[in-house]
């Protein structure tokens, strides 16, 4: 009996997890698509790494895989969660595997082996080594709305602005953009629906906050985003407003869609993801528009050196305190789903693990 | 008297044009929107040149500045008509300008001093000599036309695509963009909206020709572009076709768009211009969409050079009988409004000059 076998004797078999039930609705509650329940863990494959969970959160994008409205669709028996963090329990990757066993990662997670679950068996190229002084809601979203974020504001500097226009920027990935801009020295514009939404961001120090539902708001917005030469919009609305806001942009600007938030949230109709645009603006005034999706960049990165570098550059930022984790609403592996299906208000819903058995 | 203006007494003071009244409007016979009047001929400005034309055409280009549809807005006493052809009879503008005196050359014209007129001043940087062997219609329209279709595929082949998608392929510019496309080694899908419109590309050896009115349209070109991947789409006609041919298109499909068929060109509706994308696309499958004009691309040349090697590649074109002209329908400058208004079908209007009287 080789080493490597006897360690497996103490290693988990199977785990609990959410799983989809694999028929994929826009308008059904979370509970009737998601069953907890008790599955055989996948063999470790080279280059992948077996991870006791410590927790992980309810991204937007999380939602929208449950639902089929994702880049890849659900198939019955995918366990959602597209990151989280926990410690190493054992990989399949040589020396690197070796090194990492015992370390606390933040990993990231997909094709259908996602986070929302007590073990979870992920690609060893989406962990990060990260502190345990790190509190445990930071450590579980430290990949999809930093990485995005870093990625975004990345693209806007390409494009040689100074300044960016982010809609929807009363969530969390909104705070986020804020903070690394102001760290990159781009100017922000800021737009939210309700007054309300536009508060996180004016305490952390926002100046350019413009509520969308406001009568006068298409003129002021022009005249801001003309005054600030802003020819970046970082769009997660999509629908007619990206035509709107284009329209009153200067010349040159690029529009990133990176989120369909028009086809409306919970009130459950499902309409056309279309993305609207003059084509006045197209043709006569160089105006363009792309897409942005953090699966694509992070499979353009060859290896782990840019991912851990960026990683590495998120940590610092939150120790420095440029970045922080906003408001979390702590909830259970079990009590995942029925939280979701409740709602919460302005909180990102994470689930922590109770007790951890394989330190 | 210095021989300068001794010459410049045989020169006219007026010329005979067809001036915008000043107020676009879509719907109105061009008619009401232009008059045929004399007026003067603005100084030769450093770097402008005299021109008695010898014909110009009408593009779809220049009904849209009438109706004011288009980059720049029509001021009362503008002149139509973005290019044309000619003899130089006077430039202010050293030596080249002396050289180009006496020559027969193609022009483009902008800034309201336009080609439907008996004598245009134009800059001397849009002037390029042509044979006289070369028919008047063809002469007359070697600019927007073949120099549209030359930059689209170069912009198509930067994209590294093998294969475009062409939309209202029937056009004069469709025809265009097959013979340069078959040149440069790209297979072409054209599109048509009735199965007549076809001919004149079968006819020329078009492979590819699709009837957008025929029902099992979309699931064939969806087969088709793929089995080619084609990854580009070239598309004057926007509204929600351009979503529904992306929709049907491969991963990384850049759509360019390069004019707005889709607001209805004769029922007299004036819809919004606007561009239709599935958002899908844009994040999850890498499409992209921008917009090509060749007043940008004509003001990114740096002088002379570019525009002269490609308009010399163009005669190249029309001498190996690769491009040829398309059916002309032939009028007066009196002439040119009344046939716009009667309406031309499948041919370019085209005035000829009657006589010319500063050889």
């Amino acid at each position: 009996m080789t080493r490597g076998s006897v360690f497996h004797m103490y290693l988990p078999k199977t785990t609990h997890a959410w799983v989809h039930k694999g028929t994929p609705c826009f308008d059904k509650p979370f509970g009737e698509l998601l069953e907890l329940k008790e599955r055989p863990l996948p063999r470790l494959t080279p280059g992948s790494a077996l991870i006791e969970v410590e927790g992980a959160p309810v991204n937007p994008s999380d939602m929208m895989f449950i639902r089929g409205q994702y880049g890849m669709k659900p198939q019955a028996g995918d366990i959602p969660g597209f990151e989280g963090c926990g410690t190493v329990l054992a990989a399949n990757a040589g020396p690197y595997g070796w090194w990492l066993k015992g370390q606390r990662v933040s990993f990231g997670a997909q094709d259908g082996n996602g986070a929302w679950t007590r073990y979870a068996v992920v690609s060893i190229f989406s962990c990060i080594p990260v502190s345990r002084s790190l509190p445990v809601e930071t450590a579980a979203t430290l990949i999809v709305n930093p990485m995005t974020a870093i990625g975004l504001i990345a693209k806007a500097r390409k494009h040689g602005t100074k300044a960016i226009v982010v809609n929807a920027a009363g969530s969390a990935l909104g705070r986020y953009l804020f903070a690394i801009a102001r760290w990159s020295g781009i100017e922000f514009i800021g737009l939210v629906r309700h007054a309300e939404s536009a508060n996180a961001l004016r305490e952390m120090g926002a100046k350019h906050i413009l509520v969308t539902s406001e009568g006068d708001f298409i003129e002021r917005f022009q005249n801001l985003s003309q005054q600030l030469d802003a020819r970046v919009l970082l769009d997660a609305v999509a629908g007619d407003e990206t035509a709107l806001l284009m329209n009153a942009m200067p010349d040159r600007t690029l529009a990133i869609v990176y989120g369909q938030l028009s086809q409306g949230g919970g009130d459950g109709a499902r309409s056309v993801r279309r993305v609207a645009l003059d084509s006045d603006g197209l043709v006569f005034r160089k105006q363009r528009i792309e897409g942005y999706w953090l699966t694509h960049e992070l499979h353009g990165f060859n290896g782990v050196f840019t991912p851990l570098l960026r990683a590495r550059q998120i940590s610092k930022l939150y120790q420095k305190g440029i970045l922080a984790t906003g408001p979390i609403a702590a909830t259970s592996l079990k009590d995942l789903i029925p939280t979701m299906d409740q709602g919460v208000r302005d909180s990102k819903i994470v689930f922590l693990s109770e007790g951890l058995s394989y330190r």
